[in-house]
């Protein structure tokens, strides 16, 4: 390596982003150098404003440039139901199909024994809260459908069902799957929820 | 989307690096806004850095923080020989093996007509120039072994070998290299190239 330091140590922090290694942080590195007022200098500005300002929506735990996240403030989104979901890409996944208008709620985890992550860790004591403070309806379990999502999944079931209505995700063969290369578990499931055509 | 503008425009602006899609853009932003200190504000400033001073080496067209490039003005490096690379990251993939102790010139591309990429575009004049102001004896060319790199080789050895000695890469088989995956023309070259053992 014979660039001088500033341009070493940029590639060796990009080198430490999940999808680029050494070899594409250098390429990634020489395209920003190259295209240097279409690239290099829209990008250092718009990462400066982000990593000034940053921060976890006081509510729902949504990423913001805010106190509180533009799902949370905006006068459009339903109040009455509340997605639960691991994480802000879970959200951002969620936001993609365009379907559900109301707020969210970002455990940032799923509860976890072996990392002591505990009800307090995923603010579900913020989630009760919110119940009564938004007049909520309805808690949609949006968690990923492994062992720790479904049991987060249960616990807070069991926490709420008492005051909300609480639902999950549907399980079930996925748009455009093939039977025959699906696992046995999401047949299953899919045939245990099978419905009226 | 739900994310406010700024890190919706920080992941549109990542999506554009090469090596890195929507999907690897949206991970890498979230990885480094959740990596606030370690990660965050550290890429932030080396690249307002870099994109302030980045500029190319005046004598050998490496990239560099400086006018002249470490290498240029390093006082450890010969200055009997100059390799003659494409690109920087040529100049990169040279310095990682330890073995060059030369000076460098960068092309920045090849000769190309259909792109009308001539002499002078390569920066051919310049380093025509550095043979007597550096008292060049080898220009060593390390360009890549296509028919772009190859062409672009035969030009310089022929507008410089009245002057100075022209070498370049040996080709053959690679290190750790199998014949049976080789192709014909690097097993053809090897066999022509063939040396006592």
């Amino acid at each position: 390596m014979s660039a001088t330091s500033d341009i070493e140590q940029l590639i060796e922090i990009m080198s430490r982003l999940p999808g680029l290694g050494p070899r594409s942080a250098r390429r990634a590195v020489l395209h920003l150098i190259r295209k240097r007022s279409q690239l290099l200098h829209p990008l250092s500005e718009t990462m400066a404003t982000v990593a000034a300002t940053a921060r976890e929506c006081l509510n729902c735990g949504n990423i913001s440039t805010q106190d509180l996240c533009e799902i949370c403030t905006s006068n459009v989104r339903q109040t009455g139901q509340i997605c639960v979901v691991e994480d802000v890409s879970d959200l951002w996944a969620m936001e993609r199909t365009g379907m559900f208008k109301g707020r969210y709620h970002v455990l940032g985890g799923t509860l976890s024994a072996l990392d002591s992550v505990g009800p307090e860790e995923l603010g579900l004591v913020r989630l009760e809260g919110r119940i009564p403070a938004e007049d909520v309806k309805e808690v949609i379990l949006a968690l990923n459908a492994t062992v720790d999502g479904m049991t987060t999944a249960h616990y807070i079931a069991d926490l709420l069902e008492a005051r909300v209505r609480v639902t999950t995700l549907a399980q079930g063969v996925p748009v455009g799957g093939e039977l025959d290369y699906l696992d046995d578990g999401t047949i299953g499931a899919a045939l245990a929820a099978r419905r009226p055509v």
